[in-house]
C-alpha cells in the first residue's frame, strides 16, 4: 500500500511521487492549509493539504488525531523558515494530493505524547496504545534488534538453537513453581521451566556440543519491581570447553552486541575473585565505573575502647571498614549524612560513623568526627594512612557483621556513585569467579551458592572433607553494578554430584525422585561441560536505560501478577476444572460463612 | 580443548598433530592394534593405537563403547585398501599418540546404531541417548539451520521479533486450554495460549507494522500421531499489507528456506480458490505432486435406475465424481481394489465403484465392472468421454454426500499416488484461497472456516444477508498435501467485526467478556492487517521426511501427554496445592470408596 515509511522521507525523495501509510500524530489548521503529521514506525513526517485538492482536502479538514490514513502526494524542500533540524524529515514535506481514511479512531484515553507522564495502571490497560509512545516503541525495536545480533553470533559460533519443554517437571532452582494440572494424568501436575537447566545438560550428553535458546522461563514469586512471572534466558551449554573458554564465547558475545548496537568497545573484561569483589566493593556486583572503594580497618580497631568498633573487630563474622569519599567535607552536607545513616539502616546498619579530614596534620584537632574522640591517636593516624586520605576528604565506617557491613557500604557506595555523579566511565564489564560452593544458612546447613549441578574446584574428598572452604568453577558477568548473566562449568561425573549431594543433605532417594534422569544420564557417557545464562530483561533494561522491567516487554503483569489489559488470570467454568479433576479450595472466609449457616440452621 | 571436530577431518590435515574429543562409537581389537572410532556432532574419524604408545595403548585396549576420550595423534592417510568411501573422513585416519578418559559409561540400554529398530518407549526414556542417534539428531540440526535461515530473512524484510506473553487468558481458537492457577489471585486461572492471534493483532495497532515470532502454543487436546501439547509455530503479522502482498512475503521466506537448506527451487506457487481444490482433489490441502483428479459425473447419473448413483447425483448436498487411474487396469489387482474399498470405508464410503476400461470402442463388452451393468451405453459412453479414458485405464467412482466423496476420493487419491508412486515431482506447493467464510454445524449454527477475526470480502450488510454464500481473505499454503501455513486479511473495523459475531452468535456481552480489549484496540485506530502462522514441526517433517513429530521435538510428549523421562507431570505437595487455592477432585472410585465406608460405620 506505501512506497516509503514516513520516517525515512528526506531531501533524496524530492520531486518524487511518494505513498505513505499510518497515523495521524498531530492536524493543524494554519492560513487556510491543513498540516498532517503522519505517524508510522520509523518516524513522523509533514503532509500539507490545499484547498485545492477538493474532497481530500475536506477529508483532511475532517481527521483526527490519530486516524489511520493512505496518503499520496509529492516530496518537496520546506521553506527555510520551516525547516524543523530535530527532526529526520524535517528538511522536507509531503504536498498532499489524495487521501484515504483507512480507519477512524476515538480520543485516546491518554495523550500519546512522550512528554506527557500517564499512570502506569492505565498505560498498560490500553498497552497496545502505550506501545505507540516511542519511549517504549522505541525498546521493543532494539530488542528485536539485540536478539537478532545474539542469534546471529551464535548461529555464527556453530551454536545450535533447540527448544526445550515448557511444559515439564519441577527443577531445581528451588523457587516457587507455576503448576499445570494434567488432564489425562489424574491428579498430576505439569511445572514451568524455572529454566532450561537440567535440559541444556541432557543435550550435552546427547552430544549436541554447542546448544543456546532464548528461552522463556518462570518463577512464581512475589515480584519486586524488575521481576516478572515470566521472563526470557539467553541460555548457553557447551561441551569440551572450560571455563575460561565458555567465559571467552560469553564475553566476545557480549562484546561484539554492545559494538554492533550501541558502538561501544568494552574491551577485554578484568577477572576479579568472589572474595576480592566482597572485599573491595562490598558486593558480588560492583559498579565498578564508580572509583570508591571498601578498606579494612579491623586490625586496627581490635584495641580501641570503643566496643562498637572493637566488637566486630574482634569478631571472625565480623567486618570494620572504611569508605573514603575524596572531597567528600565539601560535598557533602550534614543532611545528606544524615540521610546515607538512614539509608545503610535499610541493610540493617545500625548507624554510619564518619571522619572529616579538615588537617591531617593535625590529629588532635583537624579530623571532625562524633566517634574520633574513641580513637587514640596512633589509630587515626594509621586510618589515615591506610586510606591516603587527603585534607577534605570524608571517610565513612561501617563495623558489624561482615554481611551487614558488606551490604550497607557495598550499597551506600553505589549512592555515593550515584548522587555525586562519580562515574570515571560510561561502561564497565567484569567477571566475577571463584565463588564459594557453598554456603551456611541460618540453621547451620549447607545450601548451594550457584545450583547443585555446579562442579567444585576440588575433589569429591576435599569437597567431603571442607564444604566451607571449596570454590566452584562458577563465573557471573557483571556490567554496571547488575548481573548480566552467570554460569558455570557442570559436574559430569557421578562420584561427585553424589558428594555434593551429600554435603546438602539430599538423600539418594530424594535425589533418584528429583533428578534421577539426570543421574543416569552422567552414567551413560556425559562429556565436560560448561554453561551460562544471561537475564534478556535485565539485559534490554541497561541498553536502554529502562527503570522498570515492564517498559521492555510488549504486555508485561503487573507486581500482582496480572495482565490489565486482557484481564489474565481470568474464572473458568466449572467444567474446565472438572475435566482437570481439580476444584477451587473453599477460602477461609467461606469456611467461616458455610460454619455460621451451619450453626444457624442447627439453632 | 579439541583442535577439530572428528567428523571434519579430512586429507587436508593429513601430517597436522590434532586434538579431537568425543564418543567411542566402535572398539575394535585388530592384529595387535586397537582401533577407535570417534565421534562427535560433526561425524566419526578413525583412530588408531599401536602397542608402542605404552599406557596410552593400555587406555585404549580399557575404553568400551560410549566412553568419552579426548585424544591426540598425527592424521594419516589410509592404506588403500582400507579406505572408505562412505565416511566423509575414510580416507584418513588418526594415529592416536595421547589418550584422555575424560568420562566412563555404562552399557547404554540399547544400541545406538542407526540400523537397529528401538522402542519408542524405551527410546523416550533415555531420551538423551536416542539424539545421539544421527536419525534423530540430524533432524534436530535441520531444525536449527530452519529456525536461524527464517530468522535471518524476516530480520532482513524489516520483522521484529517480539515476545507475547505464555501466561494469558483464555484464547479465541477453540481447543481446550492449559489452566495454570494463580496464587495471587484467588480461584483464577492463566491460561496458556493456543496461537498469539489477538496480541499479534494489537502488535499491528500499536503500529509495529511487522512481526514475528517463533512461538510455542499449546492446546490440550487428544493427541493423534502428529500432535504434541506444546508445539511451535512461525507467526506473522503485517500492516498497511493486503492478501497478496503478505502471501508474497511468506512464499518468498518459504522459497528462499528450501533454496538454502535443500537446495530445491519452488518455483512460484499457483493460487487455486478453495472450490476447485474440493472439485479437483477433494481437499483443500491437494498433494499436486500426484496427477489424479476427481472429475464430476452427476450430471450424467441423474437419471440412471441405479439409486446409489442417481440419488446422490439430484441431492443439492451430494457428489457423484470419478477418479481416473491411467493404466490402471494393469496395475492394481482384485485384492487391491478389494483393500481400497476397505480404506474409503474409514471415509465414509459405502463401497467404491470402479470400471476396468479394457476396450473403450465396445461399450458393451469392453468395460468390465461390476456396476456398468445399471448404466446404459450412452451413460458409458458419455463417462469414458467426460473423464478422457484410454484403454488400460481403471475409473474409481464416489457416490454419496459431497463430504463422503470429497474426503473419501480425496484420500484414496494420495493413497493411489503413493502405492503406485505416481509422484511427478519431488515439490509441489500451492495456495488455497477464497475460504468460504463460514460453515454450518450439525445443528445448523454458523461457526468460522477460519477465526472470527478473519476478514469477509463483502461488506457487512452483505454478510448479514448471505453468510453461507461469504468467502474470506483467507490463505493456506500448501505443500505436498500437508497445510504448512495458512492467515488471513483481519478485521480493523469494529462495524465489521461486529457483524461477524452476530453470524456466529456471539451476543454484545460475550464479545465484551472475551474480546473486550480487541474491540476497544480497533476503536483507537486499527490498520488494515494481514498475517499468517506456519507450523513449525510440520515443517521440519516435511523438510526431514519424518514420519512422527515426536522425531523432530528434541524432548516430546508421548500420545497420552507424558513425559517419559522426566516422568511429567508428576505428584505435587499439598502445600503447594493449598498455595494456589485448589485441590484434587475426588474421583469416582474415591467417592465409591467413601461411600461404602461411610455405609460401614453406620451399620
Amino acid at each position: 500500500m506505501r512506497s516509503h515509511y514516513c520516517g525515512l522521507l528526506g531531501s533524496e525523495h524530492i520531486d518524487q511521487d511518494v505513498t505513505v501509510c499510518g497515523w495521524v500524530d498531530r492536524r493543524r489548521d494554519h492560513g487556510g492549509v491543513i498540516f498532517l503529521d503522519m505517524r508510522d514506525r520509523e518516524g513522523i513526517v509533514q503532509v500539507v493539504f490545499d484547498p485545492d485538492t477538493g474532497d481530500h482536502f475536506k477529508a483532511a479538514d475532517r481527521v483526527r488525531g490519530e486516524y489511520v490514513l493512505k496518503i499520496r502526494g509529492r516530496v518537496r524542500a520546506r521553506d527555510a523558515a520551516t525547516v524543523n533540524p530535530n527532526m529526520k524529515t524535517g528538511q522536507i514535506e509531503v504536498l498532499g494530493k489524495e487521501i484515504e481514511i483507512l480507519n477512524a479512531a476515538e480520543t485516546p484515553p491518554f495523550q500519546l505524547d512522550s512528554h506527557v507522564e500517564v499512570g502506569e495502571d492505565v498505560r498498560l490497560h490500553y498497552r497496545y496504545l502505550d506501545l505507540r509512545r516511542p519511549q517504549i516503541a522505541d525498546k521493543l525495536r532494539l530488542r528485536a534488534k539485540v536478539t537478532s545480533v545474539l542469534r546471529r553470533y551464535l548461529d555464527e559460533q556453530g551454536f545450535l538453537d533447540i527448544e526445550t519443554p515448557i511444559l515439564t517437571r519441577a527443577t531445581p532452582e528451588g523457587a516457587r513453581d507455576y503448576l499445570v494440572p494434567s488432564r489425562t494424568h489424574d491428579g498430576k501436575f505439569f511445572a514451568l521451566p524455572q529454566s532450561p537447566q537440567l535440559f541444556k545438560q541432557l543435550l550435552m550428553v546427547s552430544g549436541f556440543d554447542r546448544y543456546y535458546q532464548i528461552a522463556k522461563c518462570f518463577r512464581d514469586e512475589d515480584l519486586r519491581a524488575d521481576r516478572q512471572p515470566e521472563f526470557t534466558q539467553i541460555d548457553i551449554e557447551t561441551s569440551f570447553m572450560d571455563d575460561k573458554a565458555v567465559m571467552q564465547v560469553a564475553e566476545n558475545m557480549i562484546r561484539n552486541l554492545l559494538k554492533e548496537v550501541r558502538d561501544v568497545d568494552l574491551g577485554d573484561f578484568p577477572h576479579m575473585p568472589f572474595s576480592e569483589a566482597m572485599s573491595r566493593y562490598g558486593s558480588d556486583k560492583p559498579d565498578l565505573r564508580i572509583p570508591l572503594e571498601l578498606c579494612d580497618v579491623g586490625d586496627l580497631m581490635a584495641e580501641v575502647e570503643f566496643k562498637v568498633f572493637s566488637g566486630p573487630a574482634k569478631d571472625p563474622k565480623g567486618r570494620v571498614a572504611a569508605l573514603k569519599v575524596p572531597g567528600g567535607n565539601d560535598k557533602l552536607s550534614r543532611k545528606q549524612i544524615d540521610d546515607y545513616t538512614k539509608f545503610v539502616g535499610i541493610y540493617g546498619a545500625k548507624g554510619l560513623a564518619y571522619i572529616k579530614v579538615n588537617d591531617k596534620s593535625d590529629l588532635e584537632n583537624g579530623l571532625q568526627s562524633p566517634i574520633v574522640k574513641f580513637l587514640p591517636e596512633s589509630v587515626r593516624a594509621a586510618i589515615l594512612e591506610r586510606v591516603a586520605a587527603e585534607n577534605g576528604d570524608l571517610i565513612f565506617f561501617g563495623a558489624d557483621s561482615t554481611k551487614v557491613v558488606n551490604e550497607a557500604l557495598g550499597a551506600l557506595r553505589c549512592k555515593l556513585g550515584e548522587d555525586l555523579d562519580l562515574y570515571t566511565c560510561e561502561w564497565a564489564p567484569l567477571w566475577v569467579v571463584d565463588f564459594p560452593m557453598f554456603e551456611e544458612d541460618s540453621e547451620g546447613n549447607w545450601t548451594s551458592l550457584h545450583h547443585p549441578f555446579t562442579r567444585p574446584a576440588c575433589t569429591p574428598a576435599e569437597l567431603a572433607a571442607n564444604p566451607g572452604e571449596a570454590l566452584s568453577i562458577a563465573y557471573d558477568m557483571v556490567l554496571n553494578g547488575t548481573e548480566l548473566g552467570g554460569g558455570s562449568v557442570r559436574i559430569h561425573q557421578p562420584d561427585m554430584q553424589q558428594a555434593v549431594f551429600e554435603v546438602l543433605g539430599i538423600g539418594d532417594d530424594e535425589a533418584r525422585e528429583k533428578f534421577g534422569f539426570l543421574l543416569d544420564a552422567l552414567k551413560y557417557g556425559a562429556p565436560p561441560h560448561a554453561g551460562l545464562a544471561f537475564g534478556l530483561d535485565r539485559l534490554i533494561m541497561l541498553m536502554t536505560g529502562a527503570s522498570s522491567i515492564r517498559d521492555v516487554i510488549a504486555f508485561p503483569k503487573t507486581q500482582t501478577a496480572a495482565c490489565l489489559m486482557t484481564d489474565a488470570p481470568g474464572v473458568v467454568e466449572t467444567r474446565q476444572l472438572n475435566e482437570l479433576n481439580i476444584r477451587l479450595r473453599k477460602t477461609e472466609a467461606q469456611k467461616e460463612l458455610e460454619k455460621k449457616a451451619a450453626q444457624n440452621a442447627g439453632e
